[in-house]
């Protein structure tokens, strides 16, 4: 099973400072392991624990370390193991790191890299942020379409040691283009004396440099691959992009839209390493927003001031009619916001949306309606809050359940689909923000339908 | 570059009834083009399109149809062509097909299975449903220590044509136990003379096959791997899951994660795909419930009908206050989710989280608190509205905005980690959820301060 090493043990280690044992004990661990430690090892202690891993452990631990870690022990490092964990990392790990850091910080790191590292990472550095240019190694094995085989096999053996992958063997012509990307299952699977071209069917899928990473999260979705080529403007191969760096922009993604769903700025952190006063910020400016628009329910509750004195009982249902709306719209704007980020649907679908949301919410505001009018009904027989025309009360209820549910799922639904169409994320439609909208509109839509119902009796 | 045939070349083809042309054409396409061009396909077209496949893509387009076209190929194919579908399918996506399916179904359907496919089958169903068993695949590549390089290259080019993966090799002893992972990077790389046992370094992380899926996310998203292999209770390798099921499960629980948030039940599958009886089903059920908790608000304003009469200007600040501690709770309770399910945040933490939101709670409501009392005092200046003590107002505005936003933090945090406490998914505390809790105490908050300040004056 794993090895047999606790983390508790090692950290019972560090605690008694047994250096010699603690040595043995690392270079038992796997590289993600190690990372995992030091995410919970003080920061002051990181670089001793460091210079007892193994040589051969450090720069692929590095790798995995998170951020903050990264960033600490490169502040402690002297020159020389600067130099030597810098060149030794993985480029597209670190690119990663190099993003985090602020530009003269990147030039200081690059200057200590070596020629060849450091021509890969300006290159790498050359794409725009969160493009696939960004993301992908260029650590891969090219292939020739007349070589035989067993040739293929022996130049990986010579050359495969830096590849990221060995999972897919890229064929290129003379000139750098792309031909075709072949499993090695399939050169495993071949007899030694076959050449490249036998096993060539001249299909493939790229991902294109410039692309926005979500574009490489859709084809791995859609493709089921471990590895996708990457090509330039120019068609030419570039790099590769392996699926367990996608895992991780669709997980970063994916929290990116959760947490605007939830009206907060993307934390980029976990939520425990982000300060507070950070996350106040983040909150905060989104809340102010949402408040500030919010008033206006106030600004229209004062012009239906006088009816509210003429018949309190409307007070009462305020609270129950525009939440009925700003739940109904919030369900339907995560439904839309998350079929959109799935391409399930696109802006070209939005009249079979509008049909689907306007038949839900009839269906839904009707059964509220329903409900509320059995409510007040009800509750009228035994009670005499809501006045002498509890009926009037309980059809205006009903009515303006409808009528705020319809217009909750129409606003929840259109407002992404509407983002979308002005190059907005529609993740920023969130359920809070659709819900303010349609308070705001919802209690115009009440006070109307009480104002037409009860005219001549009770207002 | 892709496949030079364009889907809309196929579409017309199909519309012509071509059938030789078209035969041709999707001879070029590569199995995921065939699925996703399947998926557009009216249902009663679709075992025509299928029968001029090429056989040699028949099976592994199947695998990657979505499920309503499996099912509904399925229900047309003739009982040779279903015999030959169903044991040429891959074992996971075959699974994935049976776990949908009604049981007397799946055992029509087992009974077709050749006796070792039937026996895989069975076994991989034997798992509980969404356990990791299900989704492994037991056709993976396994070696003897002892064994040298060159006799493994030879048995991986005589068996691996059935793996899934032929990118990690694993290493069993004689009674079958797993005891080494080796990617098969190493074995290419290194000289045919050597045993596997050089290779080895007795290092490997496992899954278990009873654990759920979300396990398996977790530990891909950790250790950046292509696959992982799974071991029964035992410790006897079972099987492999691949990465890129993990990616598709991962994509599901976050969509699952991202609508429960909405306050919808898991809709599994794509929007449009929903019948809107469905979709009304799964959103109103949820609606209903929220409709009935928030009827509390009606009773609780009920409570404090008399003090509206007496200020109608309290009326006019409901929707402010309790949309303001709705909002702070959606923020809240969608954080601590998504920091849940990414492993950030565990019971442990639950004091860390809570001085968190505390902190949070106070700096973001006395920001709101400043905003609100500014708004009432200013507008006072140049309007009757708010009665002849604006201040009074005002500051019944501001602590309240303090109380509710406070409350609205701390119950948003607490709510999910309460949930996972009992056992439950803490998902289920969507933002309406919070907000509807948030609105029947936000009143109370609001109505008791306001009663405070006010006695004797207004009230």
């Amino acid at each position: 099973m794993k090895a047999s090493v606790s983390l508790d043990d090692v950290r019972t280690l560090i605690e008694k400072e047994d250096l010699e044992n603690l040595k043995v004990t690392l270079s038992e661990l796997q590289p993600t392991d190690i990372a995992e430690l030091f995410s919970a090892i003080p920061e002051e202690d990181q670089l001793t624990i460091f210079n007892v891993l193994p040589q051969e452990l450090t720069a692929e631990s590095f790798d995995y370390f998170d951020l903050n870690t990264q960033k600490n022990l490169i502040e402690e490092f002297h020159q020389e193991q600067l130099v030597d964990i810098l060149n030794r990392m993985s480029p597209d790990d670190r690119t990663a790191l190099f993003e985090e850091l602020p530009s003269p910080e990147v030039t200081r790191l690059l200057i200590l890299l070596s020629p060849a590292e450091r021509k890969v990472a300006l290159n790498l550095l050359g794409f725009p942020e969160s493009s696939i240019g960004r993301l992908m190694t260029p650590d891969y094995v090219a292939v020739k379409p007349h070589w035989t085989i067993q040739f293929v096999l022996d130049y990986i053996r010579r050359v495969g040691h830096n590849s990221e992958t060995l999972n897919v063997i890229y064929v290129v012509d003379d000139g750098g283009f792309l031909i075709d990307d072949i499993k090695v299952r399939e050169f495993l699977l071949a007899s030694p004396s076959e050449s490249v071209t036998d096993l060539m069917d001249n299909k493939f899928e790229v991902l294109n440099a410039f692309d926005d990473q979500e574009v490489a999260v859709a084809a791995f979705r859609k493709l089921n691959r471990v590895a996708l080529p990457v090509i330039d403007s120019k068609g030419l191969l570039v790099g590769i992009v392996t699926v367990d760096d996608v895992l991780d922009v669709a997980e970063e993604e994916d929290t990116e839209d959760i947490q605007k769903l939830g009206a907060v700025e993307a934390l980029q952190e976990p939520y425990l390493d982000v300060p507070v006063f950070t996350m106040f910020k983040k909150r905060g400016s989104w809340l102010v927003v949402l408040f500030l628009s919010e008033m206006l329910t106030a600004t229209a509750m004062g012009f239906f001031e006088g009816e509210i004195a003429k018949a309190v009982v409307l007070a009462l249902f305020v609270p129950l009619i525009i939440s009925s709306g700003g739940n109904s719209g919030s369900q339907a704007a995560t439904l839309i916001i998350r079929a959109m980020a799935l391409g399930e649907v696109t802006l070209k679908d939005w009249w079979k949306v509008m049909r689907r949301e306007i038949i839900s919410g009839l269906l839904l505001g009707g059964t509220l309606a329903i409900i509320g009018f059995l409510r007040v009904t009800i509750w009228s027989l035994f009670t005499n809050m809501y006045g002498p025309h509890p009926y009037l009360v309980a059809l205006t209820v009903a009515f303006s359940l409808i009528g705020v549910v319809l217009w909750g799922t129409l606003a929840g639904s259109m407002l992404p689909l509407f983002l979308r169409r002005l190059g907005l994320d529609p993740a920023t439609s969130s359920a809070p923000f659709v819900a303010t909208l349609v308070d705001v509109t919802g209690l115009v839509i009440y006070f109307t339908i009480a104002m037409a119902v009860m005219q001549g009796t009770m207002l």
